[in-house]
């Protein structure tokens, strides 16, 4: 931290880029191997200085939830991006002007979403299937339905590019094996589905859990999970990464002490972590603590953060970590969601002491 | 609706600029009343904009939560800031600068607080007193601490301004009338403080729920609360404000209808929102709906946000409001914490159709 130390004056979102590329490299090399294709979610670093990492590996194209972020990284030369949602009829123009210089693609998961996207410059859509999470998308046991949606893209003049599903439901499972037994679950749903109906239709599929958790993408074309770049707290607490794949740590300052408590109070907050916690027996915990070290965190925890306000944090500490804290001295505190986190802060430090931008 | 719909293209902070006039009035008119000066919490709002309101009403001093937030106050012409946490040492060039055109307080609760503000431009210390909160500050019952704190400033260059209080605590309780026995131990407690120690100090004193309920301001110099401006959800939940007096709320289009579950899905997730929840029966609930109807919102609930991801949440309608629900509609929802979802967006849209910004 040394190095780093004359620039932070505030919470700052540490990222550590040779963590990044290693996260990115063991997807690519498990997509290439299945010669599946990466369209990595962006929506969790929202950065086109974080994106270059993708692209060093030989990634092309991106997924994004929002119009904005099209927009955002369209203008930074993405050229192919897949909007994880369906368009609505208001959104026309803003749609188009994006698709001058980009192949748009979105979700439709009813016959409406298809009839709103008249006069949109889509480059295609994806159907979205719903093997469980719940959220959006038609239900994969509903051939039906799913089938209506499929002749009506057919007979409209928009390209049907594939089926899209998001297995948010592996978050809601309890640690390695459950999410693996979730995702071949929630894969062998599809692949009933594209075998009653005799499709053939390319498959985009991600989460993270999933994703990192599964030895090969046999049945996926695309995948189009993002957490992975950063991981968190709660990826490593379902078994999807080890602690050293995180690949981001907040550098707070420590604004007071409590020696009763053996608590310190952080600047860092609701406003900079969000609140997603993980539980631990019973309670909630916010973040974990971690020492910094020159330009580097340390992975062991040394504490944890367990109360937020808005602008600070209240943070317990080992007791020798506690004995040598000092009011102004940074400590590290990993997030439990790096992209809520990510997206509450405005850009990164990297531990080579670069300001990377985001949206 | 219809007058703003034009500018609704994203999940989008209204703000009802009448309300927000008739919330601080009525705080200021208690102020008036007992002598007190409002000096109201800006973290809520973070709006030159907003600012106004406070300015129309003869408002010229402000409190804020973070250097950022005074540098952004000041440069807009606020020349009386508190800031309400101890400075450190590394922010001296920063907050020096600000100081060039603007009285610059801060918060003490131990001596190397003080000592770190050498060569520092304050316009003077409050020391950070804890009535039960237990995130910062000197205990009330220690008064050794808290003489040993006054004496240290006074042989210092700095000038004591008062006792700051911020009681939290107040957020814990469990409706009206534990809110205002809470505020009244809270305040005794001071007031035993102050004629224990023979002390003549003004009290700078501020949380939104015991300053709302209370019916006078005796024994307090200066208001420092601030999310009275907006209410939310959970000052609704504690008694503090009644359902009208919410000033701001999301709108949000809906992406997807669920007939079997009576749900929407809208663009609007703990990005926009954060995640703060109201407990209601064991179930969290991040929001409630409302209808929006010309340029207002209707005060009656017609549904919960009742779970969200990153984007995304999904609100369980009332049966007629779900029928009547489109595709690409707009609904209403009243945030559960004003604060972090006005942090969390880049603006507001008042109820007249201006854009106002904030940091």
């Amino acid at each position: 931290m040394e190095k780093l130390k004359p620039q932070l004056k505030a919470p700052t979102l540490l990222v550590n880029l040779d963590i990044v590329a290693s996260n990115i490299a063991r997807m690519k090399n498990k997509a290439d191997a299945s010669s599946t294709r990466l369209q990595p979610h962006f929506k969790t670093h929202q950065s086109l200085d974080i994106a270059k990492a993708f692209a060093a590996q030989g990634v092309t194209a991106c997924t994004v939830s929002s119009v904005k972020m099209a927009q955002y990284f369209a203008s930074g030369g993405w050229n192919q991006i897949h909007l994880a949602m369906p368009l609505l009829a208001f959104q026309k123009d803003e749609v188009n002007h994006i698709a001058q210089n980009c192949a748009l693609s979105c979700n439709v998961s009813r016959l409406q979403h298809l009839d709103d996207l008249m006069g949109f410059s889509v480059d295609g859509v994806y159907i979205d299937i719903d093997t469980g999470y719940g959220r959006t998308g038609i239900r994969v046991d509903d051939k039906e339905a799913i089938s209506d949606m499929i002749q009506a893209v057919e007979r409209s003049s928009i390209a049907l590019k594939g089926l899209y599903c998001h297995n948010g439901a592996s978050y809601g499972c309890n640690g390695s094996s459950d999410v693996l037994s979730n995702h071949e679950n929630s894969l062998s749903s599809i692949r009933a589905l594209k075998k009653s109906l005799g499709l053939s239709l390319p498959i985009m599929y991600g989460d993270t859990p999933g994703t990192s958790l599964a030895n090969d993408f046999n049945g996926i074309d695309t995948v189009s999970a993002g957490n992975y770049a950063f991981y968190d707290l709660m990826q490593w607490q379902l078994g999807s990464c080890k602690l050293e794949d995180i690949a981001v740590c907040m550098a707070c300052p420590i604004i007071e002490k409590n020696e009763s408590q053996q608590t310190v109070v952080v600047h860092g907050g609701a406003v900079h972590f969000s609140k997603d916690a993980l539980n631990s027996d019973g309670k909630k915990v916010f973040g974990k603590a971690v020492a910094l070290n020159y330009d580097e965190w340390e992975t062991g925890f040394n504490g944890e953060l367990i109360s937020i306000s808005q602008e600070h944090g209240t943070v317990r500490l080992d007791a020798k970590s506690f004995h040598n804290a000092q009011i102004g001295d940074f400590i590290g505190i990993l997030p439990v969601h790096s992209c809520l986190t990510a997206d509450a802060m405005d850009g990164y430090l990297s531990t080579t002491g670069a300001s990377l931008s985001s949206l």
